[in-house]
């Protein structure tokens, strides 16, 4: 399948139109943001190792009986997946305190979580992607209880298979961002993406970062980690 | 009953003990504090007006079934009541959007929401009161599940009960702040106030603010809107 025209840029992403109207190609890019945008980079390679890192992540959820968009991974850094209409809660899974929880609970970075912490956030760039509750959802009319319940339980189950599966790696899964969308028939799917750049990964054994947060915070060594995370997912 | 010893002082007001240890005396002080104490003063009269309010409306809440610490106002600065253990997330319940709500939504402050919105906040005055959500709470075991739906319940039907009532009175009842706690068998009643301290109080007509945000807000005649809810509470 090829690309046609080019329907949507994002910040990480382009995606092109086919001539099939239910599907659309996601071609991963090299270019790294943080902030809002206000923090702008390239890290090389990483639209590469972001697209083989996320598809084998939902191949393995597929496995695990998710309902993902993808199809199939077409070349290095373009994915064939559903075409979804993206509902526009982002749901946020945490294990351990990091970033901006660690900040609004008082909480070391670190800290691990007696039990997962469910998030959701509004996906709106002008708003900055506040986190919101289910009653700003239900007052903004961004999803039904239905689906924000179906979301939910999607959520858990997925850091479970993860979690699992990335202890195996000897990767901690601190916690990570997921977006849901609905086919033409109202169905929900996992969409967008899980890479280093929507998950926090840190190294079981040293806890070092192997994720986004090298290039957030100026740590160094931004390319490597990434590529730490494909050798270990391929292992 | 009498005061023994001062147990608490917070921004509003001062706890004493009583000869029973199941009951507290409330003093309400006219101090005024706004945006996590940075903005501080005094508010003539306003202890003996909120006391007032706040003893208003919770008698209506007690008469339409709402489990509340009041027992009896004393004087006019002092109310007696049940001591609770204060449970450490606050309730906000919205009609209208306002203040930090209108903001994080990127809503007109004004815009009536077309559900109720429920939202936590941690009751922490070193983490400035962040929002959070029902699994924030379960991680840091600030309440039980339980517990949260049952505020959750009586925070919506206290909403029903003052909306018509100081719709009533010529008041739209924007938004409010609610407190529970737990006497020493776990039963949970509502703490704390309900006065123009917590609530927002609009002019039905005039959408004119009769509450506290004219003291945060610089808007001039402060004192004059808290009579003004006494008077209308009392017609």
């Amino acid at each position: 399948m090829e690309k046609e025209k080019m329907i949507y840029e994002g910040k990480a992403k382009k995606v092109y139109s086919t001539n099939d109207a239910d599907k659309v190609i996601v071609e991963y890019k090299d270019d790294a943001t943080a902030f809002d945008g206000e923090k702008k980079g390239q890290i090389t390679e990483k639209g590469r190792l972001n697209a083989k890192i996320s598809t084998i992540l939902f191949e393995l959820l597929e496995d695990n009986g998710i309902p993902t968009h993808l199809i199939e991974k077409i070349n290095e850094t373009d994915v064939l997946v559903k075409k979804l209409d993206i509902i526009l809660v982002e749901v946020v899974m945490r294990n351990v305190a990091a970033g901006s929880l660690a900040k609004r609970l008082g909480l070391e970075e670190g800290t691990r979580l007696n039990k997962p912490v469910l998030e959701f956030y509004y996906k709106d760039d002008d708003l900055g992607d506040p986190m919101i509750n289910r009653y700003h959802v239900y007052a903004e009319e961004l999803a039904t209880k239905k689906q924000l319940d179906q979301i939910s339980k999607l959520a858990f189950k997925i850091n479970d298979i993860l979690v699992e599966f990335l202890a195996d790696k000897g990767i901690d899964l601190i916690d990570f961002k997921l977006e849901f969308g609905t086919d033409n028939k109202g169905k929900i799917y996992l969409g967008d993406e899980i890479s280093p750049d929507t998950c926090r990964f840190w190294d079981t054994k040293t806890q070092k970062k192997l994720d986004k947060d090298r290039f957030r915070r100026d740590l160094g060594e931004v390319e490597g980690a990434y590529h730490e995370i494909v050798r270990r997912l391929e292992k």
